[in-house]
Formats: structure tokens, sequence, C-alpha cells
């Protein structure tokens, strides 16, 4: 509740939380959604949801007056019903949670996520002139919460709508989306269709949303394209002109709210589709072929892998501490080209002697840059050459992430010798043989 | 040594590692500069130092040919005497080590640091005819080993440089300039002078070398700009017509070897400066104050502080590691807007406990995202909001290197209650309050 004030003053009105509303303070004039009060905080500060989609905290003080623009409007959620056209593709659409298909709650005031995908679907009329959708509401979990054990199911649930569907789109969230992408991307071996991940930076229930084209973008590559990868399909720009596909083991999240947050990190994006269903192949890809291949499940994960990252003053022992609960693997995130502290003269912070007992325990322990643009070269300094012979895997211009996710799914699927060998060889995507002067910032 | 048969040919032709060579072998001819045979690896192959700086391998077949070019040139080092100019102004150059004064070492065929800076001013003739410089060879240190310790040293070198000089260079390696700019940035609160970092992603000694263009971009920077804050001046672009110069606490290392690997994150460049001394100003600054200020030496620094990372599968137990190992704040790089996993379904793997249980005990965790671009906000989601309602301080659109070290400066320099109320307060410009469509990819 707010304060006795600004309650009273809403029950006048017959203001509710939901409803738009327009606050005159000394601060100015803000129109916007009314958000019930946060569970905390000061409760004379009015919340409200600007047409932006940010919240603001106003005082509601002496002089400031509420106005009621419009009702909350309630709607009785739409679903679609799915009629097969003979002349259209077939394609699976699996639904896993995220911003895609999330509304805001008015009583918490955040965001919370839809569990009924039919929901969103009703208000995309334009997939049905694209594709016959099979749709799978296989989860409703944030990206955040997603673990390997859901990426084990978003895989097996991809090889299962592939037998009836010529390619796949998957709605995700945002913030771990590239760690699922490049998860995918290993375990869809012999992938011979288009595997195509989305979602948004904006709730669909926002104006701006990019929810919408992005879905729709991502259908279109699925009814279509022949691209043989898994990938990303979302915004390309701040603008809606066109969205991207980025192979899913070169992607990353770069931006916290952007909708055009994600970017190609040392590679370039495999098409540009347009809201219609043009698609301008831009790079080199792995190409659908006639010949029937047979996908194979490698599903198999070791989750005892861990990604630490190197920095001044850091403290090595955080190997050993991994070591001692049984973790077979790490990727460091060095700095530069690969580097990590290895100094004499200050002996508590270096890297090198860790490095050597864990490879010597067992353990395999790539390098990767924190630069993220680059590739990691143990042939230039003399430091690196050190970690190089201490036993540490130099994992080329593989992303950190995607050498993190590589590493569980290799030591899941492996044995340790092979998983040792294939770290810094190609099997997706994720290590290019030449970087191209225009794959930077 | 490399294998008898190439020794005897090299003996033949009394050519010695350091000689400029060709090679004909079946793979093609190689020219270069003939590197001694590396301590581990086949001894048959033999290792060349290409024209654009890079080793190659080539194995030396039946039926390949050595041939000498030119001997090693040996040059006595030379080194600079130094005259005062009145009309020039003084400026101070503290030397730390890194690239920009290093070396090819022929033993080990890396890169070793060179320990006279006076030989490397000897090659840049122009420094003269831009400033008197008052030079500091504080120490070699390869960026990689930079502490703490190092970063007090900077900083009480530049203090006492600025007593007689209007501003002040000073030469680091780049892998963790930006660690040590952030640093500096808030050490020397009430700077009123330019504090320009610079370095070099190529040796001295290579054609390509970025080390002297910078160097006297930098040196045009510390004797003629007004910009009272500290900076990192180094290639623009991957050309050699400007250097740009970067806010010390919105620099990233954003590529592992190109030259402008440096960008700003989530901020404009200050400035462009050619070569010639040419200054054009980029963006908003603190400017030189002509009133007299002091200088204040905050160097305290608390070590025991940690950047983690949080992401699929990651072991929230390691809050409780340094929490038992005694650390006092703990920089989490969430993914997004500021998440980590909180899952309730699994639970092994939910961070907000481990978070509360931190606070709890006294720690400071502040929150940064991965994503590097872009601000965090713990009111969109309701998972952010549980962190941030267990204690957790967002960090705005600071970057999670920069916030690592400002907690370890913060609590190094102030009591646990002041540090927490800073940490998201803006200092030195680690913090903006409204962020720009253009800072971005």
């Amino acid at each position: 509740m707010y304060s006795e004030e600004i309650e009273k003053e809403l029950k006048k009105q017959n203001i509710e939380p939901g409803d738009e509303i327009k606050l005159i303070s000394k601060k100015g004039e803000f129109k916007g959604t009314l958000m019930p009060r946060p569970e905390l905080g000061d409760n004379s500060i009015l919340v409200i949801k600007l047409e932006n989609g940010y919240n603001i905290g106003i005082k509601f003080e002496k002089g400031s007056k509420i106005e009621k623009i419009k009702s909350k409007s309630i709607e009785s959620p739409k679903t679609i019903s799915i009629k097969h056209k003979k002349e259209l593709p077939d394609i699976g659409l699996i639904y896993t949670g995220g911003t895609i298909g999330s509304k805001i709650d008015y009583k918490s005031g955040g965001v919370f996520m839809l569990t009924k995908p039919e929901e969103l679907l009703a208000e995309v009329p334009e997939l049905e002139g694209i594709a016959n959708i099979d749709l799978n509401p296989l989860m409703s979990v944030a990206s955040e919460d997603m673990t390997f054990v859901e990426w084990q199911k978003i895989a097996k649930a991809v090889a299962d709508a592939l037998k009836k569907n010529r390619g796949v789109v998957i709605t995700h969230g945002t913030d771990t989306m590239h760690y699922t992408s490049a998860a995918l991307s290993f375990m869809l071996n012999g992938l011979n269709a288009p595997v195509v991940m989305t979602g948004s930076q904006r709730s669909s229930d926002r104006g701006s949303s990019d929810a919408f084209m992005n879905l729709i973008c991502s259908a279109h590559l699925a009814s279509k394209s022949d691209i043989a990868e898994v990938v990303i399909c979302m915004h390309e720009s701040s603008s809606d002109t066109y969205c991207s596909a980025i192979r899913g083991t070169k992607a990353r999240k770069m931006h916290t709210s952007r909708r055009d947050a994600f970017k190609p990190i040392n590679n370039k994006p495999i098409a540009r589709i347009s809201r219609e269903g043009s698609i301008e192949y831009t790079s080199n890809y792995r190409k659908v072929e006639s010949e029937k291949k047979e996908l194979k499940l490698l599903i198999g994960y070791e989750p005892k892998v861990a990604l630490v990252k190197a920095y001044p003053n850091s403290d090595p022992l955080i190997i050993d501490y991994y070591l001692s609960k049984g973790y077979k693997g790490i990727i460091i995130e060095g700095t530069g080209l690969g580097h990590t502290p290895v100094s004499t003269q200050n002996p508590d912070y270096s890297w090198l002697k860790r490095v050597e007992n864990a490879v010597d325990s067992g353990m395999i322990i790539g390098i990767t840059s924190q630069c993220l643009y680059g590739r990691v070269n143990p042939n230039v300094y003399r430091n690196l050459r050190l970690l190089s012979n201490a036993g540490a895997i130099y994992c080329e211009d593989m992303l950190p992430e995607v050498a993190y996710v590589k590493l569980g799914f290799l030591l899941g699927n492996y044995k340790k010798e092979e998983a040792e060998k294939l770290l810094n060889v190609n099997l997706a995507g994720e290590i290019t043989e030449r970087s191209e002067a225009d794959w930077f910032i």
C-alpha cells in the first residue's frame, strides 16, 4: 500500500494499479501506468511505468495531483486454433520462457513469465501465412535459471520436432541465450536443418517490443533457409528494419537493454532477414544437404566445469578450490593474448604453479581472452609460453562462454584424452582459422 | 639446438639465430629472421619470424634450402642526453614496463621487456620537440603481473611528477592497463592535470609497432591538453591517423592484438589526437582549473575483493569460499540487466541465499553486467528485485573491472558503511547518469 495520503487520493478517483494516469508534481508532468507500491522503500513515492517501459518514482508532495486517463484494459487471453495448410512448410516452435512471453505483474511491479505461448501466437497473425506451426510449450524458465538439464531437454525437443518439421524456432530468454545456442550447436551433432533461437529485450505487451518481429523473422528462417546450424535471430539494429542470424557458437549478448544486443564476435552475421521474408546471406555457413543425414544427439554433459577470470590481485587458489570440489575442467578468461599473473615478484598472485598442479592432477585447463575479440596465442610472450608448457590449452578465437560450454559437453560425451584433443579443434563453427579485419567494433 | 641436419647446414653458411634468412621448401619460400629452436617440440622444424612479426614453423625436409640474406645487426643501445628547453612545457614520463619497451628475445623466441627506457626515447626524436621530459624508469613489470602494490607506487610517482610538471605520461603493458587506469583515477583525488597512460600492441622493434605514435600523441596530450583526468591514449583505428583519449574509468581492452584494441564502453572518447599535435575534444571532461587544487593521494587498497562471473551451472558457493578467506567484497558479473541464477527449481545453482548470507556476514556485494554495454537495473524483473532486496548493490553502467577496482579502493580508504554508499555514486566518471544511443558497437 502507498501512504495514507496517496491511497485516499486514489480511492477518491477510483484509480487502481494498472490504470493509465497523469501525475502533476513539482518535478513536472508524468504520464504512464500506475504501478503498485514496491515491497520496500518510501511509501510516499508514486511509481509510474512510463511509455518507454521504464519505471519512475516520484515523491507525492503537497500540491501534487493525480488524474486518471484510462482504466486498465483487461482482455481475456486469446488463443489460436491451428489449421494445417498444405502449401506452407511445417516448422516446430519450442517455447522455453523469457521476456518474449512475459507481461507486467501489477502486483510486484516487475515482469513475469507467461505460461501459455498460444496467447503470444494469437498476437502474431503473420505467422499463419509463413508456416504451419507445431507448437511445443516445453518449459517456462527464465534464461538466468537455465542449466545443462534444460539444455538437454531442449536438444531432445529439437530432435523430436525435426522428425516432422523442416526447421525449428526456439523462444528463449535473452540473458543466457548464447550459452544455450552454443550447447545446442554441440549437442545436435550432424544437424541438417535450421534451428533458430529468438527472444526479445522488451516484453511483448510493450509498444516497443521486439518480440513480434524477431519471431516473424525467425519463422521465415526456419521455413525457407538452408542453414544447417543453430543460429540466434534478433534485431540487427535499433530500428525495425532487419533481423540478423548469428552463428550459435559466435554470438554474445553485448548490451543489457538494446534490441540489437546480440552481436557476432570474431565472425560475421550469417544472414539478414526482413519482416517480409527476404533472406540475404552475408557469410559462409553449413548448408542443408539433400541426402538424409542422421541427427545424433550428444546430450551428455559434465557440469563440474568452471569459467574463471584472471585479473590483477586475483587469487590463483581458486583453481585448487575447484579441484577440491571434484571439478574436471576450468576455462580461464585471461587478459590480452591469454595471460594470467605468473609473476615471481608477487608469488601469492602467480597462477602458473596452480595451473601446473591442476593439469598434473588430471584437470583440463583451457585459456581464452577476456578481450572477447581476437585470438589467444601462446607464441608471442614468454609468460604465455610458460602457461602453455604447464599444459594449458589455448582456445584460439573461441569466446570464453563458448569454450566453457564446450568443455562440459566434451567431458560429458568423450573420454578425457579425446576431450582434451577436441577442445581447440573446430566442431561447430566455434573456431575460425583466420580472423578478418572487419570483425571488430 | 635444431636437428643435426639443420645445425650442419647453418654452420656451413655461418648462420646464427637473429640473422635474416630465406628458406626454400616444398611449402614455398619464407623470408624472415631465424629464431632459436623453442625449448619443446620437433627439432627438425625451423622457426622463422616473418616480417609481419609472427613466427612460422616449417619442417626442414630433403630438398629444403636455407640462404643467408643479412647478418643480425647488433647496435649498441643509444641513449639520449636531455637538455632543458625553456620554451617547451615540462612533462613527466613514468615507465612501468610492457610491450612499449619490449624486444624479441632470440633465446626463448618470445618477447622480453627492456629495462632502459632511454633506449626507447632515443628512437623517438619527435619527443624532443614536444616537451621537456622528466624521465622516471619506475619499474619494469609485465602488465599481467601488476597488482595493487604497483598501482600504489605508480600513483605516488604521478603525484611526485606533478610537483614539477604540467602533465604526466605513463607507459604500461596493455593487458591490464584499464585496471590500472581505473585505480589511478580513484587514487589521484582532486587531480588537476592530464595523466595519460599509453602502451603498444606490437613491440617497438617491429615495423608495424604502434609504440612511437602512441607515445608521441600521449606527449602532446600531457603537454597541451586541459584534461584533468586519467586517460588511456592509444590508436583510434587500425591506421596510423589518430589516437583516442579514453576516460580511465570507461576504457577496456577489447581485442587481443589489434592496435585499436582499447574502446570506451558506455562512453565516448574524450579527444582525438594527431601525431602532429592537433587535439579535437569529442565529449565532456573534467577541466584543469587555474586555481591551485591540492592533489590528495588516496592509496589505501583492500586486496581481499573478488570479481566473480555468474553463468549457467555456476557454483554459488564460490561466494562462501571468498567469505571463508576473509574477503570483504565481491563484484558479480551478472547476465543481462544484472541477473544471477536464483531458481528454486535448481536450488544447487541458486545464488540468492548465498548473496543474502554474504551481505548478512558483512560483505559488500556489487552487481554489474557481463554484457559490458548498458546498465544494470534492479527494477525490471522480479529476480533482480530479489537480489536487490538481499542487499546487493547495483552498479549502474560501471564496467565489472572498474567496479572491482573501485570496491578495493573504497574499502582501503573508507569505513565499510561509507564504502557501501559510495559504490554506486560517481567519483571519477565511472558512472554516467544517462546512456546515449551511439555508445554501442
